[in-house]
């Protein structure tokens, strides 16, 4: 891919270095003054890089500290903290444990305590416990439903925090009487704050019938125990909390746009919001491009196309892949034999799906190399399965895990034609 | 909606005025001389619109004229010529029987003669004879299962070319040793001349490997009668005939572009090829207007974001709509509580699917009036039924049938918050 790749690559590396979160924590400690008794608890995939920050930032001042993060998250001992991982997106024993000790950490806690609660994306998986008689089965049952049906994220969060005792507030009921200091890492679009994570934290917006509402919508199957639980109202006031919420998908977006300009695109940010099917935002982005190389529409010179935000897959395969591979592959055959034009997909956290990739990258070659290798792009997506296929064409962008969650961002880089 | 609303039904009612038939096919005539004796052949959506300009034009030199046409598209008699409806998007008796009409008029023509064959949208389906000893059942049959499975339209047209007597060149063959003159207003994207109504006056591009390939892709049903027909190729070449197209989606853009910029809004084309999934290209638009709203993105100031194209439906439910209906209701929702946003998605044929609407307009109040009708968008989508929802709250767009057929307009409407 030359160039164009190479440009890709520098966007994608300096955009999500600008959204990293030890920038993000320190800014927020210095927008507040906390006790001198601090109780760090770190939650998702950006969990041990956030409370790295914290224990380099509030040296002497840490009572305990807990992270609780995704496999292969944690980069090593943090003195003074206690560090678990577990499974994500599914959630498994592990996260239980993790959120048992978290828990145990908060016990006993007095007004002259603070708990400086660092969430990022991921968190909603990883801290569960479930509320009243209902198991990690039963939440796996439920989640698998809900990450297959096409559920958004907040669909998936307000069933989430109605059957959690951890979620939609109630963790900062069982910090009280300790002031709970939130730093989130958005990664919810549109920043609501009682959606990240699932707000543990934060009053809870979402309502028992907006649950029920969600179960009827998807045809979703419940037992009775769980239908109890469903019930059972979240908090609608929290007291003894205030939440900043840093990096956001702006930011990441925004970001993408400067770097692109300092590379001499032209940048424009369409949206920050694009949450529809995956392979069909591929599909929009390469008409977009399409028409652009036929001289159509209002896109001129060398520019760059950027859109943020999370994007949807409704599974009807048993494939390898993610929502930001699909998107990237889905857009190939629009960029067929064109020139000077490349689309990118890329998660922020560096793994799209249950993968190792951040997402996929795809030109003008990308559907010949294809069908050299008798691959049908129609196909893959119908079995899911955009990883090996990206992979046989160099397709795949590889990051490694982040550290940060703030969605994904999708451009088009388009040069003039020679 | 206002002024917003009276807006859009300006720039609609203007557009499409200037993709209109008589204009296209007057500055055709201009660009080539005809002999004396002249068979117009008008078969289309716009046949009769087209055919009226030509009998104007060509006064005293038409020998004989037709017009095979949609239902309702004629506009009264023509002097010398014979007029016939037939039914679209399937096809019915009447169809065939104009064809042989048409057939006939232009059996024994000499190298003096020219045939003037004015072709627009829907040609497609009212212009057939099935060849060799299919019969209309067969392919009705497989164009139901055609529309159904989601193939674009090239690959459908590719389908009936190969099926067809009169298709993908077929006709020219059957005017030899006359010259036929097409003019084309088209409705395919990327203005493909072989693929403007499965184009029968044109060496077809497509080839029997191919229509096979479709057959698999989409698993569809054929008979043994069948499988033969689709093994005879289509002619290559093409000696008697010159083609001009005329009338395309890029017009419609631009001059929606151009109606827009009249009214103080800065217009902004970004595809004039979009031909994704109708709902989710709503999507895609409704998280622009969003972020417009929320300040984000580079769209700023009262502006008119512009696409064309022609979406596709994927038919779940039984109900009654159609693609640019489906485009705006699934809009609905992202622009939910908006002001001074609105969204409208219209078809240049003024019928959208099987409807007697052109298609369908939102703006921030829809979701309010669905929600105090009972009305579910998501449910209304997964039935396909659309056009019910919109007309019950005052969102379909209703011009009757234009007489053209260039793709379809999809725009957004944004203006400074107040």
């Amino acid at each position: 891919m030359g160039t164009l790749r190479q440009d890709a690559e520098y966007i994608i590396h300096q955009t999500l270095q600008s959204v990293m979160p030890y920038e993000a924590v320190h800014r927020a400690l210095k927008q507040r003054q906390l006790s001198n008794f601090v109780t760090v608890i770190a939650v998702g995939k950006a969990a041990w890089t956030m409370a790295k920050a914290a224990s380099e930032l509030l040296q002497g001042r840490i009572k305990k500290g807990v992270v609780l993060t995704k496999y292969r998250h944690s980069q090593g001992e943090i003195e003074g903290f206690q560090i678990i991982e577990g499974s994500h997106p599914v959630l498994d024993e592990n996260c239980i444990k993790g959120t048992e000790v978290i828990l145990e950490a908060v016990e006993g806690l007095t007004k002259e305590d603070t708990v400086l609660f660092l969430l990022s994306g991921g968190g909603s998986a990883l801290f569960e416990k479930p509320s009243g008689c209902l198991t990690l089965s039963d939440l796996k049952e439920i989640n698998q439903q809900l990450l297959a049906c096409g559920a958004d994220i907040v669909e998936i969060n307000t069933i989430r925090k109605h059957l959690s005792a951890v979620k939609g507030g109630r963790f900062a009921k069982l910090c009280a009487p300790a002031f709970v200091y939130t730093i989130a890492l958005s990664d919810i679009l549109g920043d609501r704050v009682d959606a990240i994570a699932s707000g543990p934290t934060v009053a809870d917006a979402s309502t028992v019938q907006q649950a029920w509402d969600i179960v009827q919508k998807y045809d979703l199957k419940i037992s009775p125990k769980m239908k109890k639980q469903l019930q059972e109202e979240t908090p609608k006031h929290v007291e003894n909390g205030a939440v900043v919420v840093t990096g956001s998908v702006s930011q990441l977006c925004n970001a993408a746009a400067t770097v692109a300009q300092e590379l001499g695109y032209t940048p424009f940010v369409l949206t920050t919001m694009l949450d529809c099917e995956a392979r069909e935002a591929g599909r929009f982005m390469g008409a977009i491009a399409r028409s652009r190389q036929k001289g159509e529409g209002m896109l001129s010179g060398k520019c760059a196309l950027i859109c943020g935000g999370e994007t949807v897959v409704h599974l009807t395969g048993t494939g390898k892949g993610g929502r930001n591979q699909e998107l990237a592959l889905a857009a190939a055959p629009y960029l067929e034999g064109m020139d000077h034009v490349l689309l990118a997909a890329v998660g922020s956290d560096g793994t799209d799906g249950p993968t190792d990739a951040a997402g996929g990258m795809v030109d003008g070659n990308t559907m010949q190399k294809l069908k050299e290798k008798n691959i049908s792009c129609e196909q893959v997506l119908a079995d899911n399965n955009a990883y090996d296929a990206l992979r046989q064409v160099d397709g795949l962008i590889m990051t490694g895990p982040t550290g940060t969650n703030v969605n994904d961002l999708y451009f088009l880089l388009m040069e003039e034609n020679a």
